[in-house]
Order: C-alpha cells, then sequence, then structure tokens
C-alpha cells in the first residue's frame, strides 16, 4: 500500500474525486470522532457524494439526541468494502483503534484508504494520510478541507463539525485552540450549526446520577500529590457499578482532576475489559504527558493523552503513573 | 442631565473626543466587569489617554492573578471627579448597582458620564447611553468601539477583553454567542490575547475546598422540582461558614444546577449581607427568567438574571420562587 503525507490541499483533491465512500473513526468515540465522521458524512450527501458511516461501538449516552437523525450503520455493510471508492479514516490514530466491528481487521486489503487525522502520533496505514497536528480537531480539517473543495456547507454537517471542535477544545480553553478555530466556528455558525442542541447535549445534559458520581469521586477517590502539582484518581469497579455509571460516558471526568489550581498533570485510571485505561493530561507545556504515554505503549496529543496497561490490577498502577509522573513534575 | 441613547458608531465618537477618564463598573464584579473596567483603562492608556479604574470591591480570588499587573484604584480619587473629563460606567445596569466606592453616590452631579452595556434593561443615568443587547459583553461592545475608533488593541486590553466575553459566554456556550463572538475572539487572541493565562485563571484554578464545597451542594443543598423541570438550591450561611467560601468566588456554582439534563429554570438563593439574594437561568427561551426577576424588582437578560429580596428568610424566599417558577413551567 502507498503511504503518502499529505497536506490540505492534496487531500481535498483526493476527496473531491471520490463519489461513494465508507468512513470510520476510533472505538469509544468522543465528540470529536462523532462529529468528524457524521459530519462528513452528511457534508458528503449534501454535495450529491454516496457516504456511508460505521458506527459500531456503542455512543455516549449524551450524544443520542443529535444522532436521533442522523444516518449510519452499526455493523459492518452485509456487501463488503468492495462497493466503495474509498474507506475513510477519521481521528484516528493507530490501526488497532479504529473500529470497524466485527467484519474486519484494519487495515482492509481490498479498498484504498485516506486517512484523515490531527493526533501529530499517527501511523495509521493508509494509501493517503492527511495529518495536521495544528488543527484543534479533525472535524476543524474536515472544515478547512470542505472549503477548499468548494463543498457547500450543510446545517447538519456544520452541526456535527461545530460538536467535534466544542468537545476537542473544551469549550474553546484548551490551547489548541487558535483563532483559525473561532473563524471556522463562526462560519459553522453562519451556516446554521445548531448551536443551542450541541451545547444542551454537551453541556447541560448530564444526569442527576452522574452529578452524585462526580461528587462521590471528587470526595472520596480524587487525590492531589506533590504539593498539589499531580491530581489523579483510581476508579475501581464498584464505584461504577455503585452509580450504575460506565466510562462510555465519563469523558469529561478528568476535568474534575485538571480543574484544580496548581495542578500540572492529571491522570485518571480506571479498568475497562480487564485492562486498565489510564487518560492523562497536561497543564504545563513544560511537563507534556505525551512522551510518558507514548513510552508506556499508547500515545495521543502532548497535554492530553492515553494509554491501555497490559494489566488489571489498578493499584499498581496507579503506583506506577505516580512514580513516573514524579519524574516530570 | 441629557440622556442620549446611542449606538456603537456615535459611542466611538464620544468616547474618541476624552482624553482623562475615571471608568466604574458594578458592585461585587465578575469577569465582565471586570475585563470591560480593565480592558478600556488599558486600552485609552495604550493609545495616549489617561484613564483610572475604580474598582472599590474585594475581587474574586480566582481573577487576582489576572489583575496582579493590572492598574486600578480601590478607593474613590482624593481629588474627585472633577479632575476628568468623563466618567465610563460599564456593564452596569441599574443607578443603584454603579460601584462607586464610599466617595459619592450615584449619578454624581459635577460630570458627563458615558454608559456603555449589554444588558437590554439597563437605566443608568447618564448623558450618552449605549445599550447593545444583542453583545454577548460589555467587553465585546468596547471591542467594536475600538476598532471603529482605529485604535490599537493592546495585548494587555485584548486579554481583559477576552476574559469578559469568555466568562459571560460561559466559554461560547451560552445562547448569547454569535458568530460575530467568534470573530471577535479571533482577532483579541491575534492581538496576543494571553489565553493560557485567562483559562487557567477562570477555568483551572478551583481550590480543592470550592470541590468539596460544591461536592456537597450536590449531595446536600441542590434539588429538583416539577419533574426535573426546576433545580434550584438554598444556601444556608452555616453551609458557607463550614468551608469558609464566599459567594465573591461563586459565580459558577449555578452552573451545577443549570448544566442538569431537563432543567428549564435553575435558581440559587443565599444569604448576603442580611438579604436574600437569587441567581435565576433558564436554558429554554420559552420560559425566560428576565420577568420574573423584574418583577421580583430585579433585572438582567432574559436567560441569566438576578434579584436581591427584602427579607432575611431564606426558606420562605426559596418557597415563594418555586412558586413563581412554578407558574412559568
Amino acid at each position: 500500500m502507498l503511504n503518502r503525507k499529505m497536506d490540505t490541499v492534496y487531500a481535498s483533491d483526493v476527496l473531491r474525486q471520490l463519489d461513494n465512500v465508507l468512513i470510520v473513526t476510533h472505538v469509544r468515540p468522543d465528540g470529536d470522532a462523532l462529529g468528524a465522521a457524521l459530519g462528513l458524512g452528511a457534508l458528503m450527501r449534501g454535495n450529491l457524494r454516496r457516504a456511508q458511516v460505521l458506527l459500531p461501538d456503542p455512543l455516549p449516552e449524551k450524544y443520542l439526541p443529535l444522532v436521533r437523525n442522523a444516518d449510519f450503520l452499526t455493523e459492518f455493510p452485509a456487501g463488503g468494502l468492495t462497493q466503495y471508492d474509498a474507506l475513510i479514516v477519521l481521528d484516528c490514530a493507530r490501526n488497532d483503534r479504529v473500529a470497524m466491528g466485527s467484519g474486519t481487521d484494519y487495515p482492509p486489503q481490498d479498498i484504498s484508504i485516506l486517512n484523515i487525522d490531527h493526533h501529530g502520533d499517527n501511523n495509521v496505514q493508509a494509501e493517503w494520510s492527511c495529518v495536521v497536528p495544528d488543527a484543534a480537531a479533525t472535524s476543524a480539517i474536515l472544515v478547512r478541507i470542505a472549503a477548499l473543495i468548494g463543498w457547500k456547507m450543510t446545517p447538519q454537517a456544520a452541526t456535527f463539525f461545530y460538536l467535534g471542535i466544542m468537545t476537542d477544545t473544551g469549550a474553546f480553553r484548551f490551547s489548541n485552540t487558535s483563532p483559525d478555530t473561532h473563524r471556522l466556528v463562526a462560519s459553522l455558525l453562519e451556516n446554521n450549526a445548531d448551536h443551542d442542541q450541541v451545547i444542551q447535549a454537551v453541556y447541560f445534559s448530564k444526569s442527576r446520577n452522574q452529578q452524585l458520581f462526580e461528587a462521590d469521586m471528587v470526595q472520596n477517590y480524587s487525590k492531589v500529590d506533590f504539593d498539589g502539582r499531580y491530581a489523579w484518581a483510581a476508579l475501581p469497579d464498584e464505584f461504577f457499578r455503585k452509580y450504575g455509571f460506565s466510562m462510555r460516558d465519563g469523558e469529561m471526568l478528568i476535568e474534575l482532576l485538571r480543574e484544580l489550581s496548581g495542578v500540572k498533570i492529571a491522570v485518571l485510571l480506571y479498568l475497562a475489559g480487564g485492562q486498565v485505561k489510564v487518560s492523562l493530561r497536561s497543564k504545563d507545556p513544560a511537563c507534556p504527558v505525551g512522551p510518558l504515554a507514548r513510552k508506556l505503549g499508547g500515545g495521543g496529543h502532548e497535554m492530553a493523552a492515553g494509554v491501555t496497561l497490559k494489566t488489571s490490577d489498578l493499584n499498581s498502577a496507579a503506583a506506577m503513573l505516580r512514580e513516573e509522573v514524579g519524574k516530570l513534575l
């Protein structure tokens, strides 16, 4: 397989020639994964292309109102991949993170692949790769590409791209937010992105149960170490069971650690599928967490990264992370 | 006194002719009050005008790092008002909300007054009044006026205006956010607004004590009524004392009520100076809280308003609010 690295101009030249695509994104999709995939699907269909979006994983509950009228598959297409011109992989940094459903492994051999992402460490195998680490979100790259192609931004596509940019920038608060990010969003709002629907779903639809879960986490599980520079929490399974809460809805939990004054690094640990998952955030460019995540076998951005450890021992994983973070502080 | 209503073009014509001003804002200043006042002060001084900012009230603790290098008075100027060309009143809807310190009542008789605000119910007495209800923040009006005058946007002014817009839009999430809001902010960031400093101060500097206070409030004081459409909390003095927490730092507390799924109206009640203060928020344009606040003697915006009740009985105030909100739902 070719593996051509390209910028958004070249990627737009590739994309404009595709007529019938399957769009996929990463496992456990977050706001940008959903926004990019469903946004591109809506955009292409709104511009006389055929596009299907495959989302085999369960979606975070709060996003369900947003996808109610969206068109996507939850299972690998019965006709296989040969019916498509190309497979488009969005917001996905590694082969083993591509959510293909149970139909096939990644990379499939019988189709051209266009890989579009903003994770600097992206090493997804693809014929064409457009990786823009400066972009705040994969959705932002797609807005740029749509403008380069000259596609009409439909309200539904604008709404999904707005979702992606809003969530990946933490409402324009994270350091990945640039003047361009704000200008792209101004254009999306002018193209009738449904600001209210996105905001209600993402920020104003917390369940009372989740609020109580978070209050309990703050009081009983979150800890600060190294004179307040390190905030962390290791959440055992029984804590999730107590509230019937799933990490699928926990995208924002790490904010409860990051928001604390004086914290430079925040780490959240929990069990998923018998392995310890670790989310890492930095608030100080002088101690990025990307290198630590990569050292442990994970990846992500410099200030926001993650890793799945090959252990089911939450406490020893937490102790190991504490030691590693101590070296960075 | 004249009372000329004017748009931003006329207001810019007035402002450009002023050489030496005193700038004031409302009591208990929030992010936009601080941002507008300190931003305009820095902007005028950066454009060869003389400007002093008077902030007699204690500031929210989280904003202290931002104002460390800012230039402002905490007491009414010893020389009185006659030394100035004009008094500029920012982000302040009513005469009795103007924070003049102990030096004088509002309106003072011996000076021209320019009143700039985005509260639609503004009725501050002034020679010139520029009220723009569509503006997301008073800081946003000032950015527009600065551009109309052709003043150079200094980094310090840009940082303060960014603070004001960021906080009054709840990080671009509230319905007052428009494409223009995003474009103004793009221009502020390009003029070297210190994104990181503002974000760290506003969003990533919560004390552990405040986090525990909030968790306690969620578990023990916040209530939902009317099938989840009304969320409210009445916080007694002993609860504040338990944590040594002051409402000066509580600008965001009502978000813990507003963020709940299904809630249409959120109300927070607490005692201040022996009177019950009430903050009201709506999430549904079909049941705005502005009219209720005005009916009770307060004011504000349609979706975010407040009132101080002439009672010290928190529980009966809460019962009265519950009944009034019930009529709206």
